[in-house]
Order: structure tokens, then sequence, then C-alpha cells
């Protein structure tokens, strides 16, 4: 697929077939760099997490010359950047034994894969996977900072023994991490605030009992973009992983962690009918395009699925899409709105901001990239999906 | 991709990276041969709508050497079912003036394509883009049997409008169609067959108008697998297009349309860990895998992202995935079960039922095909995406 394309092969947005994905590229810069300078300050190593963005167009934008450390939710992923020369990976899912032969294969191939897990099942299996391999294969410790998902409790002492396993094993014990998953759920920013203080203290408190115990921890790890965004201290981390605040969308802004102008990836539509005694307007991007998710929903603020633009990114008063078939989106005013239902006739062309850029992005297979209100597509970055 | 694998290459599910798509051929197969009685009962012809399968080795188990033609949501569908030797397909989404040239481009390979449109600017613009091009487009004008997406509604007279623009430019006015969406919103048997009733009406009513008024109208054009499941007459209707019924999902099996037992499609997932105080058992599959398609929540049994099956596709009682993160799902058992949680130890194998085939199915690259109780790999069948 075509990367960066020459002025002569530049299409505009109207020649487009929709639906598509559009990534506006000054916005993804100004996000990156605000984030960066956000960690610089608070002296802590970004390792972006890459399950967002799913391509290396993107990664050499928002990796630093000085630091080529990435986080993947795949294998596939992390095959995929590897292939691309970002050899330093940490994979943030538990490892299970019907993956050792991945991992082990592509670190063979020279990838400085990393791996997490949380219990002493899984520790004891890699453990004797290495030695069979002889691949000393470096492994982080989840810590369940929140009790939204995985991970060993701080103060738990099933650490201490998933720890010993590991490195009396043949592993490399390199440390903790942990992911603050309720700060998702927050509405205030005094809420992520707290959060962010609890996901730190999560890791930092098992990293002192690993040490107490003789055991090594030089990684402290933790991430998501709301506590990335508002941490105030992260004394004791060594780094943050953090993916949406590349792109971020509608839930993130809906928290307070962006500006709905912020977001930096929009789905194009195509208008292809109304049904006017109903006040909707008929466009060709369904779920399909914007994804089933609907994280706004628990939110002060339901966008539905999406906030409606036009094709320069200015959002329409009170206009979202209110329901989606697999190929239909359905526009119309949000309840309550006083404003008019803007006239848009066949053919018009807008732009719809999604509620999750994970979600949305996954739905397709590269982004349109445009600079700022620029109406010219300058390049098409391929994306990755799949296992 | 490899399509049909040697037993020297079969790989057991246990061998398969997790997740990935389980496609059981002998549902796939069972269920084909119960629509096609159906509707051969009927005496009508079945256009099968290939947006939930994308995939040619499907559609082939699912096509009649008596009749090739098919349904598509998108016209990448449309290019690549074409270049796999299906000719006679129906793209059933309102076209607009910014696909016309792909159309025309796939219609001058050879292509019998024909569209769908539902107001007098569509027609009016592609009766002129037929003429320029000398492409008489076949054209179904789109009904609104129910009110819930887009059509013109059976009566209003913007019908005979849309019909005499397409008739007196370059179309080739073929006939109507509709797709009764509010069928999955049913929970009677009772409930769809009236609907089915509806949608026949609207069609045959609008047919009869456009005969009437000197029009033709040689195809008459139903289709949703509810109401294909359930119709006990079709006089008057020419065709059926359906999808969903050669898969099954959980939304389908909630509305009575096929039992839990006949879902076709499954993802296989690993279980990577457990939160024992929460019951929890999480697994690698999470809503990338399952998609964000949560149909049955407002059905009376909400299924959560799925339910949770063993190796072989049979269910444990009451436990289902209550909740999804990307690769992380979290099952546990559904509230007010009086069952006890199965023990599933770290690296179990699970197969987990979505809620709906066209959104699971989209996430994948691929299904891994087996034959009912078989636990070997006997081909995979690459799917497409995108646009």
């Amino acid at each position: 697929m075509q990367r960066h394309l020459e002025s002569s092969q530049r299409m505009k947005l109207d020649q487009l077939e929709t639906p598509c994905l559009v990534l506006d590229e000054v916005k993804l810069e100004a996000n990156v760099a605000r984030m960066r300078a956000h960690l610089d300050r608070l002296g802590v190593a970004l390792r972006p997490h890459l399950k967002t963005a799913k391509s290396i167009d993107v990664a050499r934008r928002v990796l630093h010359p000085s630091g080529q450390a990435i986080t993947v939710s795949t294998l596939k992923e992390a095959e995929y950047f590897f292939d691309h020369g970002i050899a330093d990976i940490l994979y943030a899912v538990g490892l299970t034994p019907n993956k050792f032969q991945h991992v082990t294969a592509l670190r063979q191939r020279g990838a400085q894969l990393s791996v997490i897990l949380d219990n002493i099942d899984a520790a004891r299996a890699l453990a004797a996977h290495a030695r069979t391999t002889q691949d000393r294969i470096p492994v982080l410790i989840e810590i369940d900072c929140d009790g939204h998902r995985s991970g060993i409790a701080p103060g738990d002492r099933a650490l201490l023994d998933v720890g010993h396993a590991l490195a009396q094993g043949a592993c490399e014990l390199r440390g903790v991490m942990t992911h603050a998953g309720n700060s998702y759920n927050q509405d205030t920013v005094d809420g992520i605030k707290a959060i962010a203080a609890q996901e730190r203290d999560a890791v930092v408190t098992s990293a002192t009992a690993l040490r107490a115990a003789g055991l090594p921890c030089p990684v402290v790890s933790v991430g998501s973009t709301p506590t990335a965004t508002f941490a105030e201290d992260l004394r004791g981390v060594s780094e943050v992983r953090a993916g949406v605040f590349m792109f971020f969308d509608l839930v993130m802004a809906g928290i307070g962690v962006c500006s709905v102008d912020d977001i930096a990836i929009s789905v194009l539509a195509t208008v292809i009918g109304h049904q006017r005694e109903k006040g909707w307007i008929i466009v060709d991007a369904g779920w399909m395009a914007m994804s089933r998710d609907r994280g706004t929903m628990k939110q002060k603020v339901d966008q539905g699925y999406g906030i409606v633009c036009d094709a320069h990114a200015r959002p329409y008063t009170d206009l979202i899409m209110t329901d989606a078939n697999q190929e239909h989106g359905i526009l119309a005013l949000r309840p309550g709105a006083q404003s008019a239902l803007p006239d848009l006739p066949l053919g018009s062309l807008l732009r719809i901001l999604p509620n999750h850029a994970c979600a949305a992005g996954a739905q397709h297979p590269a982004y349109q990239v445009l600079r700022g209100a620029a109406d010219e597509i300058s390049a098409v970055w391929p994306r990755i999906g799949g296992w």
C-alpha cells in the first residue's frame, strides 16, 4: 500500500470512497507532544501502547529517537513492529503456554520481547519453558491496582511466590506492571488523580515487597491514558504505558482528559438519504465503520455512535449518530436539542468522531492522513488487525 | 492463505494460537439446508446476504448450483465475490454519486451488479450517470416496511417519482426491495410472523403501484433472517435476502429463531488467569475478538459478551463473558445463577458463542473450520474486511 503520496497522486477528501478512517496528523503530533512534555516533567519514560494505532507510521511519530520501547496487546503486533525495526517490546496480556513457542521464536529472531503473568501456574510453566529453550525471557508481574481485571493485589503474598518461581527458574524477573482500567469510569479530574495515585502506590508497594525479599525489580510500569494525563507524582515508577492519548476519543473527552477538538481520528461518511418526517439523515457509515462501542452511554452526555462534524471536522451543534446498522448510520439531533437539523443534501461529506479510538480504528485497514484544515490526503498509512 | 489442509497439516484445536474464530461446517450446512428447504416450500429464491460471511468458501456452501445470485453490503465485497466467479450481485446500501464510478468499473468488467436507492436526487443523478456512461445500471427502489432505517414508505407517491426518473433515464428499473430490521426486536414467533407479513405487504403493495403506473417491477425482494425463517406466505415476492442464518448467534437464539446449539461460529479462547475471590476467570479473548456488540442486553436473557462453552462447544451452565477489555474477557456466572463456577485451570481451552455473527466475524481474518465434534481443523477460510 502506498505510504506517502506525491502531490500528483493526492486525493481530495471528496474523492475518497466512503466510509474510511481519517487521521489528522497535526492533532496526532500535538497530542503526543503534550503527553511527552508531561511525562518529561514527571521524570518517567513513555512506553507507548500501540494497540490503539496498530501502525508503524503512527509509531514513528510517537516514539522519540532516545527511546524505542513499545507496548503491544497481541503477538501479531509484536511481530509486525519487530519486522519494522522496533525491538524493545512488552506484550501486556497474561501469557499462557500455548503462546510460549511464538514468544521464543520472536526472541530468537532478535526481539527484546518481555511478557507478563499474574499467577504461580503460569510462572512455573514459563520458568520450565525458559530452562528447556535456554531463553531467559524477561517477565513483569501484573499487579491489580483497582480490581477491574487481572493481577495480584498489592500485599498478597502470591507476589513473592511468583517472584521466587521466576527468579529461581530460568526467566528474568524484570519488575511489576499495572493498568488502572477504572480511570475510564471517573467523571472528575480529581477522581482520575486519585486513581493515578492508587495505581502508582500499587506498583511501588509491590516493587518494595519484591526488593525486600531480595528479588530484582528494575521496572515499575503503570499505564492508562487518563492516569498518565493527570498523574502528579510518579516517583518510584520507571515507565508509563498509554495508547489512546495519541488519537483521543469521545470517551476521553467525556471524562475531561481531552477536548473534542483534540480528537485526531474520524470516520468520513456520505449522506445517502433522509427520513425527513423523523428528522433523520442516513449515512454510509454504520457500526462496521464506527465499531459497536457505546462507551459514552453511561457518561454524563451520551454521544450515541459519535459526534457529527462537517468535512473539516467542525461539529454540528447537537448532531450525533443516534443509531447504527452494519453499513447505515442514522444521524439525528440529540434528545432535548434546541438547534435545527442542518441541511445536508444527498452526497454531503461528513466526519464522525468515535466513542473509542481503539475500537473504531480496528474496523479499518488504513488511515487516510491529512494535516489540519487541508482537504487533501498526504499519505495512506496501513494498519494491522487480527492475531 | 491455505484453504484446505492435508491431513498431515491439520492442527488440533489445542495447537491453535488464541483467540481465533472457529466455524463448525456441519452446523453451517444444516442451517443452510433448513433455510433453503423453507424457502423452496414458499416458492421463493434465496439471494444470500454475504455481509455476515465475507468469504467465498462460505458462499460456495450457501449457494445452490441453480442460483448464483448474492447480496453484499460494500463494493469491496462486490469486487471480491466477482473476482471469485460470482457475477449476479445486489449492492444493498443506498448508492450515492461518489460510488458511481466504482459501480460502473465493476459492471464494465462483467459484473451483473445492481444497486438500490430511495430518493429522487439519487435517482436523477444515477440516471444522468447512466446516460453519460451508456451503462444501463439495474436499480431496485428501497421501501421502508417498518420505519427502522431507509426507504420510501408504502403509499408515498415519491415511489412513482423515483420510478419514472429511473425509467425515463438510462437506468433499468428492476423492482423494489425492503429489509425488516424491526424483526430483530421481537420476542415472540408470532411477533416475527406479523413483521414478515408487514414486510411482504410493503413491497407487494409498492410493486403493484409501480406496475399500475406502467412501470416495470420484475424483482420484489425482502430480507432478514427472522422474517425469512418464519414467513408463512411470500406470494408476490421473488427473492429473499438473509445472511445471519448461515451462522446464527445469541441474538437470534434470544428471539427464538434458532437454538443455541445451531450457532455455527465461536471464538476459541484460553484461560490466562483467575480472580478467585471475585469468581472471575480471565481469558485472552476480549471485545477485539467478540466485538463490542451487546445485542442481547435488551433481550429477556442478557448473555453479556457471550455464552462460554468447552472446547467441543458444549455450554457451561450459566457461565458467560460478563465484561471485556480489548484483549481480556472476564468470565463469571450470570446474575442469579445457582450453579457452581467450573474449575477451569490456566491454559483451558474454551469456545465462546457471540451475540452477533456479523460483528464478531468482522473482527477476524479467517475461519478455522472443523466438522462437528472433530477437534482437528480441516481448513482455513480467509475472510475480507474494510471497504
